[in-house]
């Protein structure tokens, strides 16, 4: 399936130790692909949002552990000796930086502590092997998170038909994972088929990444794209343009409750006022198995700058203006009418149905 | 009342013959004060927002047409006449020209059908004597406009109390009257009596009047505000920081449906999912006795640039990227728990308050 675009969102050049990145705070006006060597440069990629999208960060994480735990093997090689406890020890700290980075999407520590069971399963190998088995690793996480967008855009496609409306907040696209998208992947795959689709996109505030990326990925694959101010969801709504409200999230408590981008609870509280059915689309690595409720996700706050300043010409508030920046919101599980992962699609109960997900069924 | 600002909204320089505004565009940055003297140019700052704000369209709309007609009587005046059947077609040519700067803001055609109506109703007079009650109207649209709006205040402060949270969407300020706003009206008066107001603007995208203009003017009287981004308010909402909602209003159909700004009616829908009031200030001229519900209110679509590029270091859409700019929005009435206006607080059925609230009717 071809998303347009020519570059890749995260790849791994092992052969220069680097993880390769579309620097996409620089998108769309420039296409400026970076080769990220320290484990700072990758910290600072991750916390910067030149790399960003759950899934996305997942691979990202995966592969800057990988090349951490490369630079460790090679300064023991260096000491002429190969000690299981002294790498275990600067792996852990690497994966904890790493971790450190964006607390909100549950896939950066997910995919961390992937890697570490590699680690800590192969006590009994050689360092070097282990360093073998964890780009193994993490080249199974990209993967797998290719097939998992996939299946996701398949189960999404069910819910659709041609010549449907489907709005869309900030960006779940081909730029927040490997391939396809989450919420962009039925978009893809019913384009593919020729379904006319009509997609809305917020412009999604304070970042822009519906307006730099979503609209940016999905024109460069020929899909119809109109883009809107967050605030202009109500009235495409109301005006009946929306057939159905795909989203992506970062974390999804074990009741149901979604946290995704900031806004995304105001979408959901629109849909169910006018009817219109609200899809989740959560690869199950965003299950929280150890969240019962959305309360207890923590909600990353960002740098009032990126509201008061960040993308404008001149400062748009007047000195001593105060600003608040949280990065997500929860979206109640009442308001979700279904979360649909790459195991099929879990409808309420959902403290029933994502227990099946996580179990890997296949469910309607 | 101090309200902060060392400049008029809106003002008449009789002497000059020109309509003085502030240049709204370039708040917060700097404080441009343009002396308007040619329709063009009055139609102009109406059409750029230089000027905005329904009940501050309605002043400079009757200043402007008293300049227009100023200066019909100085031409006629050269050719010694006085001729009111010429005059009245060129007064009602340039009025019909102001009308047509934009459609949705229903005090525009009002103050013009108000100074038309001087015009009409003293046929018998001299055309020189019609111009001087024509300034006399004008000044008197402006004296009212800032009494209605210390009414507005005053009952609105009836429905708040010390240490309540209030958003507010767009500006409904100082900066959208001749003094003390619509919505902001309640804010100023309860400052001026201690009550330890906490507020919450919507930035509102495109035009960021929220930002520029209603954090802006807030923080200069000293009032306690914080700057959110549109698709921030279900957040703050969730997490019990808001008491009361006050917005303002373009126009009011007679069951109560309210035009205002984009994304009016998505704060409304949010308001009644975490179970806040949603407080409508409308001055009774926004009141519209000829449209009987929303779906009549014309709804202005301006240009796409407002979104992508605008206000922007750098374009923010890729190229080919179709966006959707209406610059309004109908609130339902069934999702506005009361309309203040200058005559009393307007609750459902509307259909029979708001022709009480037209009669001037004294009523809570």
């Amino acid at each position: 399936m071809k998303t347009g675009l020519t570059f890749d969102t995260v790849a791994l050049d092992d052969e220069n130790s680097a993880l390769v990145i579309i620097d996409q705070t620089k998108l769309p006006n420039e296409e400026v692909i970076l080769h990220l060597q320290t484990q700072q440069e990758i910290h600072e990629a991750i916390y910067l949002l030149q790399v960003r999208g759950a899934p996305a960060i997942g691979v990202a994480a995966a592969y800057g552990v990988y090349l951490a735990a490369k630079e460790i093997l090679e300064k023991e090689s260096g000491n002429g000796t190969d000690d299981y406890d002294a790498f275990l020890k600067a792996f852990t700290e690497a994966s904890a930086y790493l971790n450190s980075a964006r607390p909100t999407a549950v896939n950066l520590s997910w995919a961390l502590r992937r890697m570490e069971q590699v680690v800590r399963s192969h006590a009994d190998r050689p360092v070097p092997e282990i360093v073998a088995l964890l780009k193994q690793e993490a080249v199974a996480i990209q993967e797998e998170d290719i097939a998992i967008c996939r299946s996701i855009g398949e189960y999404g496609l069910t819910l659709i038909k041609p010549g449907d409306g489907i709005l869309t907040h900030c960006n779940a696209g081909q730029l927040a994972t490997s391939r396809y998208g989450t919420a962009t992947a039925p978009m893809y795959l019913g384009h593919e088929k020729g379904y006319d689709l009509h997609v809305y996109a917020d412009e999604t505030r304070p970042l822009l990444q519906g307006a730099r990326l979503t609209a940016y990925e999905l024109s460069k694959a020929g899909i119809d794209v109109t883009l809107i101010c967050d605030n202009m969801a109500s009235t495409v709504m109301k005006q009946g343009k929306i057939q159905a409200v795909f989203v992506g999230c970062d974390r999804v408590a074990m009741n149901g409750d979604a946290a995704n981008k900031i806004g995304t609870s105001g979408v959901a509280i629109l849909a169910k006022h006018y009817g219109i059915p609200f899809y989740v689309c959560a690869p199950s690595s965003t299950i929280d198995e150890k969240i019962t409720d959305g309360s207890m996700i923590p909600i990353e706050e960002r740098n009032g700058e990126e509201i008061s300043t960040m993308w404008y010409e001149k400062k748009m508030t007047a000195d001593g203006v105060k600003t608040y920046n949280p990065a997500f919101d929860v979206t109640d599980h009442e308001l979700i009418s279904a979360i649909i992962t790459e195991n099929g699609i879990a409808r309420a109960p959902y403290t029933e149905s994502l227990k099946r997900m996580l179990e890997g069924t296949k469910g309607h």
